[in-house]
């Protein structure tokens, strides 16, 4: 049996996953929905299905699920309105910006039983998943400490940290749903400092672009995450997990492994620097996982209750900077 | 314009550059030849295209090129076939395993000026890719000396053995050809040392499992191979070039690259097991390179050519060992 | 011209730095002081000097510099008899490990003009000096973020723990004192947060074995840094500083560097166990420095007042541990 | 009890030795012969001992050994009257260049059953030893192939290569005896290329500054040297034995181990870039073992018939270029 999706927005982010879809051999693109009928054409072409309207894919006995892409602001009234309409859902991160649109959009889903997935690609990451792996098969014993260097080449635009919810709930959102994949145990309490360190801009939008983050659990387990909006080498994104027994490191990616050595000593390339390269084969088997959960009937993971948790650290970490204080998260 | 091509030969690595075609919009699969009916349809169906016979391809005015992926010893003749009806032509290495049928089948390629790319995988892998243009960017200065250290995770069945041409014809073929790919100058003597270490079977059916090479060239450039037909820790695949102002290296390739610390110490897992997991990025950049050329009226490389000259040094290296001297290659 | 030197306590440490003096042609060990004959004496007898008492040292015009080594509740009063009494001091860390017994032995220090040196070694560590030397070169540009990794093979005996200081003030003071060698600035504020993950014995003692800290400068520079008392794979000793125009890090040592290979995957064996093995070039570094201060009249770096520095930090720690608040420091 | 050692040669290398020799409390050297009585002073005053002769020492009954560090043309014969004298002997590589003449010296320390040991300092590498201790603890099951790349940081000046008896007996005789202590069997076969790509001056000299050399055992395991009189990027010194069961291989060696991110990528510091700092710690080990076989009164490896093997393959490898076969060594 074939699951047929259909795709609301067909940007960027959009096409990534309709190329997932394409190469899953359980799974096609049945339906296009975007504002700009240029690029819904596009993908729909390529797909070979056609473009359609919201309402249509709602009234689409045909359509078993839907991938939203779509802006932010959009997401939580389309989880609603699909999730009523009985479809299971893929929506890409967060729900919303705002705890309370969250939390009302979760208890509709709640209410409707719809599956839901959420899009944390780097729990798909088949680097971060072998670092899970290897806690599960307890090669480290009891995990202790989770060290997160979280980096991007470089700042977006001005424009887009203004809509962006601001550092913790657009960049940081990630490594708090990877601390808390990889911890093992939830977090209840947040400390944060960030600072203006690479574009003032960012500080006049009120936003900051660095950032130092402690997260610990009730039993007293630590998660440390760094980010910065600039790391001229890359795409930086390591993850380690001290345990009992020992540790465990993800290292860093790049395109070409290559070593040169001359009088100057020995160089590498440089990391990956954009994230859709990083994670290429994170976005391919995301998707793959949501089609397994429907295939098995089973509830996708993560869903949308870690999008809610993971957004409420991002608030407890702002709350964080701005008071000098330790946030405890219930 | 699309390139329309034909599939003859739907096994293991046919299948592999069927999926090539797939991903580039510039090239179709429009048929699939097989002597097994079964084998051919798994492709075509996939593809959306007929199965056929070898002389419908032939008659057909619609394919521009075929890709053959038969077994070696119908090379020689499909090479010929085809370049006689005016097709552009991939083929699998190696052209024969026989030297002079090689260099007759070369000399009908010469006569109807066919366009044959040869299916020397390793020139495309992004790596050595990059190895190549550290020397073409004058990195390393003038190359002194190349090292290939070139390990299969485990030796073939003996009954592959038998019909290979041998480990220098079948397995050390492809590291003669990156030694000329990197060495920048033609090789013109062979030594080499071979042994039986892996499996008394591979002995007793006339071949060697354990080699070790030197190429010189004309102006004194050295190149060495090592081989071995077992490697426990994964699929071996190391080059080396030293110049006069420095040294690059390809390293090797694993699926995931996580590092796990414990009482024990520090342990990574093992590479790719497999030629085509390793090397999959260089099959779809070949498939793509023969069809960048076909779009530019351009000959492909590497050519039939450069599948002789390999051929020859595979020979001349079990000369080498038969003899126990330096072997002059013309 | 060669300096004369008197090791005050002839214990683990003493005699570290007894063999560096032994090794550094310009010094010359020329009096032993400690509690137990025996430890003095085997001191001694390697140099071919006497055992003597604090008092002779005090008194005798021909010691040029003392290397105080004895129990932490010993060295201010040392420093200040012996600032007094004109000598040049080395002085393990810490002072003190009370702030206001720490400044008033400072105090004495200002008024005598003495020479003091303090014993923070890892800024002798070769690698640790080529971080900074990169930071001095420009290589990374301004500095945004240090992180430094710093976790013990495996925890002290508790009685050592109830009279360390604890955490902050026994293991975590080198990081401070590190994280200030790097930053290029003046630590204004400490967060930290610490468990008990290790040993529930040092919990019952009123200690903690892990701990995660953040420091801020004025400008708005990150430091964390990560403790903990375990460390199954040996001694931990990262450090990290991200910048402007890139970053630089200290790689782990250990005592072979040798891979194996096997079905397993790859293996290198653990790092150094113990502090006197890893930071050996370091302990033989730091006395040629303040036996080069001394050469060329200049104050011996870092002095009296790093320390103090460091120990605030410390207690800074402990408060933002306890309080659940970001501390202040001057 | 401690070994008294006379120190024959007081110049680079005889300064090494008799820093160790001063570090070991086993061991005590006193005497210094060498016919500059300057370089003989230096080391004497350092040591605390007197300047003497060779007849001096050959007639002092409280000299134990000699360590015989004077040029290589004077080696055979000073071994002959010092085994002659009862003293044991370390000897710098190699006996002689001649192999006539090393087997008369090797004649008269058979008759006198004198200790001597040669100076392979390579053995006594922290890391080379943690090879064959690998290999002897069954980690990588029976060896089939080692691989060593050993290349200079730069040629000598020519008038050292016209007294050092060509590459083959002055540079590549160390991994010749590397190849024997890790192959675990005896050569019986030596292929060999060389040619000049370093320094043409070198050629007129009649020697070579570049080779590749594939040695064979009678059960058909192989090693593989690639030697160069230069590597821009330091003292490239590796080594790696491939087995049945796995791999197991030594990295390079640098000072610093410190890794830099830019915009253009990775970079770390280039090796060592002279071998008496990268040997620093087999040349005390190396002491010590010959120290370790006097007090044991057992028979010092590697010795005197180790030079002899060593010297053998040397003049077959050239025999080897000359007649472009391969060369049986009995």
């Amino acid at each position: 049996m074939v699951t047929k999706l259909a795709l609301l927005g067909a940007g960027r982010i959009g096409k990534v996953h309709a190329r997932a879809i394409a190469t899953d051999p359980r799974a096609e693109l049945v339906a296009v929905v975007d504002a700009s009928p240029t690029a819904a054409e596009a993908i729909a072409t390529v797909a070979g299905c056609p473009v359609t309207t919201m309402d249509a894919v709602l009234a689409d006995a045909g359509v078993d699920a839907v991938v939203i892409c779509t802006p932010t602001n959009t997401h939580a009234d389309l989880i609603e309105r699909f999730a009523k309409a009985g479809k299971a859902i893929f929506c890409e991160k967060p729900i919303d910006l705002d705890v309370e649109r969250a939390k009302a959009c979760l208890e509709v889903v709640r209410q409707t039983g719809a599956k839901v997935m959420l899009g944390f690609n780097r729990r798909f990451d088949p680097h971060f998943q072998a670092l899970r792996a290897e806690i599960d098969k307890g090669t480290i014993g009891d995990v202790e400490m989770v060290t997160i260097i979280s980096r991007d080449p470089g700042p977006p635009p001005v424009d887009y940290i203004k809509v962006s919810g601001g550092l913790f709930r657009d960049m940081t959102i990630h490594d708090f749903d990877m601390a808390r994949f990889l911890l093992g145990e939830e977090i209840v309490q947040v400390i944060a400092t960030a600072s203006v360190l690479v574009d003032t801009a960012i500080g006049e939008a009120g936003d900051f672009d660095s950032a130092s983050v402690i997260l610990m659990t009730e039993s007293g387990r630590h998660a440390t995450i760094s980010n910065s909006r600039r790391a001229t080498y890359g795409y930086d994104q390591r993850i380690e997990v001290h345990g009992t027994l020992g540790s465990v490191a993800a290292e860093n990616q790049r395109p070409v492994s290559i070593e040169v050595a001359t009088r100057a000593g020995y160089s590498r390339p440089p990391l990956h620097d954009f994230f859709m390269t990083r994670y290429m084969q994170a976005y391919a088997a995301e998707i793959a996982a949501f089609i397994d959960a429907l295939e098995q009937g089973k509830a996708p993971s993560p869903g949308a209750e870690d999008g809610l948790i993971a957004l409420r650290l991002a608030d407890a970490a702002l709350r964080s900077v701005k008071s000098g204080t330790a946030v405890r998260v219930d």
